[in-house]
């Protein structure tokens, strides 16, 4: 695998980062090739915002993916819609460069890993600003297939990629499960498993999760760093999770499930071909 | 009304800012006073980190809601859990100033409303980040019961007040309904209305949601102005989203919902006690 780990934890002391020291030791072991973007470390920008898109004002610009012209300029007296400009910015080389060393790595990627502690039941910030500004329409998303449709979920910009959270909660297994009070895991992590990772074509792996991290036992995070070896050694061989593509027939023109598709369901489990194939602790 | 309007959007010529301003509007007409935190323009920091809880370090302190002493000096070398020394600094004086000042508005309002564009189905990162730094423990939530229970969902630092998240998204209605294949507005929205909301007391409101925004008409844009009017207009009477309460009997010890409620059901929905009487376009 050529894996690029994506870590957001403000604390190198953390048991998320020793964690992490522990799967990159891992993946080096069974020969397999990483990259770390340490967030926090590297100061990170998570303010998506019109420098994103104006900083390096293009004149003949960098060479693109596409051979578009260079964008006019723009000054600050134009509005700012944000989807188009970064676009328009992607296409015609007038991005940051911290976004378009991150698109890079993830070209170079087969493999996502984003890792973070849960707050308030998503990623921190500096996260959400690292996919709000990296994963931009024209790179990520907004691409067609030859019949004209999106290419989504399922399909996309970054297809090909497997994509995996690693994320720690400070509650117990039992409040996170299908009937635990703070929801399901993999359905409060849907932004992310299926709005982020199978949105753009990635196939989303279920979710590792440390349960009760801020109780946690020198043993515990023990076991803990041994589970998260074990899935990494699995991975290239893991089902991901079963969503259902946008093109395959299961949604119509309103983009709502088929009337023949669990008739009765709604809630975001029947978007789920069939239960996944979990590990289990 | 005591409305704080929190509002994440970087262009001040958008869609969002002027339905903001239409919203302002209608409150101050009807009677209503309000604040606004225009994230933007306050060029609002949106990264929790160590500087949050150690650049005003407490000699003596500012007076805290609780009368702990001064928290111990704390020097780089210390490491950084971030709960509890978020927790700290709040209780001890030792927040920076900006955190303490949304925090003073909370207190003030007694109606949160979160306006965004929804990117990766989510807040933008810059509202992430308010929420991952002003809601600390030991102010939002993390207190206890005289039963010694935690107060959460239903109740907590901030029970008392309504919530309303207003957003905007370029897809259609239809796709983001019960079967639609972006999952169901408030399922998808689930993180902020149960996770953060009803987790900190507050009472979660339907969202107010402008669909089909990048194509939307100067009379659609005018539809939903109105809409947005007449929502404002209603919301001191209407019903909350019902969410069950965490200690009202529908959960056990280990925080899953009891076997005779809804015993067949699994998904976000379960933890709904009865269909919301929803407001509709």
């Amino acid at each position: 695998m050529k894996v690029l780990w994506i870590f957001a934890h403000p604390e190198q002391r953390s048991l998320n980062a020793s964690l992490m020291r522990e799967g990159l030791s891992e993946l080096a072991g069974s020969g397999h090739e990483s990259r770390v973007s340490d967030l926090y470390a590297m100061g990170w920008k998570a303010v998506l915002d019109a420098s994103d898109v104006r900083a390096h004002a293009p004149s003949g610009g960098r060479a693109g993916p596409s051979a578009a012209p260079p964008a006019a300029p723009s000054g600050p007296g134009r509005r700012l819609a944000v989807g188009a400009a970064q676009e328009r910015a992607y296409l015609r080389g007038g991005q940051s460069e911290d976004i378009s060393s991150e698109q890079q790595k993830l070209l170079w990627a087969d493999t996502l890993i984003l890792h973070f502690p849960l707050w308030w039941f998503g990623p921190p910030a500096i996260l959400k600003g690292w996919l709000d500004r990296v994963l931009v329409q024209g790179f990520a998303f907004g691409l067609r297939g030859s019949d004209g449709r999106a290419l989504r979920y399922g399909e996309g910009g970054l297809a090909g990629r497997r994509a995996l959270v690693v994320t720690s909660v400070g509650a117990r297994e039992s409040s996170f499960g299908p009937r635990g009070i703070h929801g399901h895991i993999r359905q409060v992590l849907w932004p992310l498993l299926h709005g982020t990772f199978w949105y753009t074509g990635m196939a989303p792996h279920e979710p590792f999760v440390v349960y009760g991290a801020d109780r946690l036992t020198e043993a515990g995070h023990r076991t803990y760093a041994r589970e998260l070896r074990e899935r990494l050694r699995g991975l290239p061989e893991e089902e991901p999770l079963p969503y259902r593509s946008e093109r395959g027939g299961d949604y119509g023109e309103e983009l709502t499930l088929q009337p023949w598709i669990a008739p009765d369901g709604a809630g975001l489990d029947v978007h789920e071909m069939f239960p996944a194939a979990v590990p289990r602790r």
